[in-house]
């Protein structure tokens, strides 16, 4: 069973299973050298998704296993809940030999882990240089475009040639960064005056003059810039990488686009999660953490649907006399909360692309408002038809199909403009709104329909 | 107010917004220099976001005041509605002039928009070597790499040194993709056998041979895969760009990363959709494309409602001699449809990101359901507190409590049943699921409340 080491390019799920048990066998055994040989021989990414599909026990014991030590290139690849447990078990000199070999921005990432008393033990270990570097990362915020850098690129001023780049990049080799993508022209200054990629780069003759060719950015990111703000500019203008300013303006690294991957992949979970009353969820979270970031949310629920109950209760006199209303009572509600939510999904959509603003904004009004009294008229006949065909009641049926048509221009209203109000707050529209939402769609189905019935049914 | 064009950069909401309102004036007035020589003085995406500002008809307007054509590099900016209008009002001249100036990739992309008609009698104008490159992407589904991938690359032969490579790019210039990060290196019959990125190339001296620096490759993408499945491969292995092979191994193109941040985007707003019943959205749409597109899922909606009613119904008799079981019963419902959701928008999640295979599945499913246990419990105990207090009966407030940590168990069990069930039978599990959570949700809330209520409190 634990005979040689495999290599990745197993893309059926039956064999990630089956690599998955003989890992779990090869641990439990001890058998240290096979688990090497075959994370080695893996993609740091392949490895990392394998020791991934770990229990946390398992996962601390193959640490402890490797010697207290994990390959640098699949520590950064590993998700933060299985980082942090990898660092926790790794020794201060594994972590400081890790740090030396990632580039700043990943070992950044690793610190970032950390405990700050740790943190602090295992930079005064770092080469003053490496050190400096780091240390000064952590001057900016998280989930800035300062955090998120790495230091090193490739500039050059604007005489250059191509030759002298090419020259210049072939005796430095050590110093530039594994992978980039473009040359960026400095002025004396270190101000950042336009870029030339390597593919034009590498089109050119070298008597040409950097000056010459470079193009002007389309993006423009300094240090301070939330995350969110540069994934924004990578998207719009289709950018590999893109090189950051300090706050005055001069060149201090670049970001590139694997990292803005994640920054958009986390957004979009984050927006998805929030408007399902989540705070946050990994496949590897336990109850505890699923409870904790499930059951807050569950607790405002718990005061909104006793506000509905309360409304319900205003009319406890009608709903004693005619038991048919309790029945339909929820057909309402659950309607107009569904045409709510979807209302609510396409503004925070629409608000995270930016496509709310100014004139767009006021026209999706209209347009919601429009969308819930369409949908309001086709399914007030729809609910109407079925209470009659089941009661045989002509005005329950009608005062009904009212009630629900009301419930779904209100929830067309409140779908958009409850996301809208939370982002001219400054809030995140998708936190919190489909509470908002749904209570508001609630207590209006309940209010309408009861208080028409006391009206006209009795 | 129409002076003069104006640059980008102009990153405030209003500032935006100015520019709009002057665009909008320009058109009106037929000022059609003010508008052609802002929208060349800006970056194609803005110049797209502006136009995207426009209504329809304005849009169209502007299309026919620059002589019924765009620039191509702002046609391909502009999302799908916009370019679909565009390309109507343009001529077929200038259909064909503007396929002649984009990649072939970007070109596909314009042809889809067009009728089949239209689109044959556009090929046939175009060069015959244009042409047969585009009608090949034709011959793969769509969302496919085969259609997503761009003909033109750089391959170069094992043997070649990095001196020959740097000399054919020079001298092939032209032909060359204007952006590209690595060179493939292929074997005699054009099978990819690894890459050398653009970076590793310009610091590696002349006389070095491509295949003693080439690197294996991660990706492994052929013309007819998902772009989801590709989408996935750039993330995982953090990816600028990679190679497409045909069904015979053979180099055909390559894909790169800003198509798949824009296929990653599209997904992830997929599911955020399909978990509130939209089955498509965007900025733009008129209400009959909201209706349309929100109105079969309240269909749905409608029928399981019923369902629900139904079940309340058969405890009409209950309900008739205890009103407060009808003011109480939506609070269970709606907390453990919030419950039930959660759960989900966390499996769909799970699912996207390929965290829920094998061992990590049951997993989750042993989490959800014990999530839901705790949070039961919680819960019981809070809503039998609130309905205590409020109609002093204690009966009551314990078969409360017992419906309430029913449905929430169930809600965990749905929650991941429900979208892994969907996802082992090959449809999508964002798509339909939130309605049969809720459903069963609702239907368990009431039947075990009002069930519960008929045993114990009559």
């Amino acid at each position: 069973m634990t005979d040689s080491p495999q290599t990745p390019a197993d893309d059926s799920e039956e064999q990630r299973e089956r690599l998955a048990a003989e890992l779990r066998d090869a641990i439990d055994q001890g058998n240290s050298e096979w688990v090497r040989q075959t994370l080695e021989g893996m993609h740091p990414a392949d490895a990392s998704d394998l020791l991934e599909q770990l229990s946390s026990d398992r996962f601390e014991a193959t640490v402890e296993l490797l010697g207290g030590e994990l390959p640098p290139e699949i520590l950064i690849e590993l998700r933060e809940e299985y980082r942090e447990d990898a660092v926790e078990v790794m020794s201060d000199e594994a972590v400081v030999e890790a740090l030396d070999e990632l580039q700043s921005d990943d070992a950044t990432a690793v610190l970032e882990d950390l405990d700050e008393d740790r943190r602090e033990r295992i930079l005064e270990e770092l080469e003053p240089e490496d050190r400096a570097v780091l240390e000064a990362s952590f001057e900016f915020e998280e989930d800035t475009a300062g955090r998120l850098m790495q230091r090193d690129c490739l500039a050059a001023p604007e005489f250059w040639t191509i030759g002298q780049t090419i020259d210049y990049a072939r005796d430095n080799a050590e110093e530039l960064p594994t992978d980039f993508y473009e040359v960026y022209v400095v002025d004396p200054m270190n101000k950042p005056q336009g870029y030339v990629l390597l593919s034009q780069l590498l089109r050119t003759e070298r008597d040409v003059k950097l000056a010459d060719i470079m193009e002007p950015f389309s993006s423009d990111i300094h240090v301070d810039q939330d995350q969110e703000e540069v994934a924004y500019q990578f998207q719009k203008y289709a950018l590999a990488s893109a090189p950051v300013k300090d706050r005055d303006g001069r060149l201090v690294g670049m970001i590139t686009v694997d990292d803005m991957v994640h920054v958009i992949q986390e957004e979009n979970t984050e927006d998805l999660l929030a408007l399902a009353n989540v705070s946050s969820a990994d496949g590897s979270d336990t109850v505890w953490e699923s409870v904790k970031a499930r059951a807050p949310w569950l607790g405002i629920n718990l005061v909104t649907a006793f506000i509905a109950s309360a409304i319900i209760a205003l009319f406890e006199g009608t709903l004693d006399r005619l038991v048919q209303l309790a029945i339909l009572m929820p057909v309402v509600a659950a309607l107009a909360g569904n045409a709510g939510s979807q209302g609510l999904a396409v503004a925070v959509r629409a608000i995270a692309e930016r496509e709310m603003e100014g004139k767009a904004g006021r026209r999706a009004i209209v347009r919601e408002t429009l969308t819930g009294l369409v949908n309001g008229v086709i399914f007030a006949i729809g609910v109407g038809l079925v209470a009659f065909f089941w009661f045989r009641d002509m005005n329950l049926a009608v005062v009904l199909g009212i009630a629900m048509l009301a419930s779904f221009a209100w929830a067309g209203v409140s779908g958009i403009l409850v996301p809208l109000t939370l982002k001219r707050m400054g809030a995140d529209p998708a936190v919190a709104s489909s509470v908002f939402v749904l209570t508001l769609t609630d207590t209006m189905a309940f209010f309408s329909f009861l208080g028409l019935a006391t009206l006209f049914l009795l």
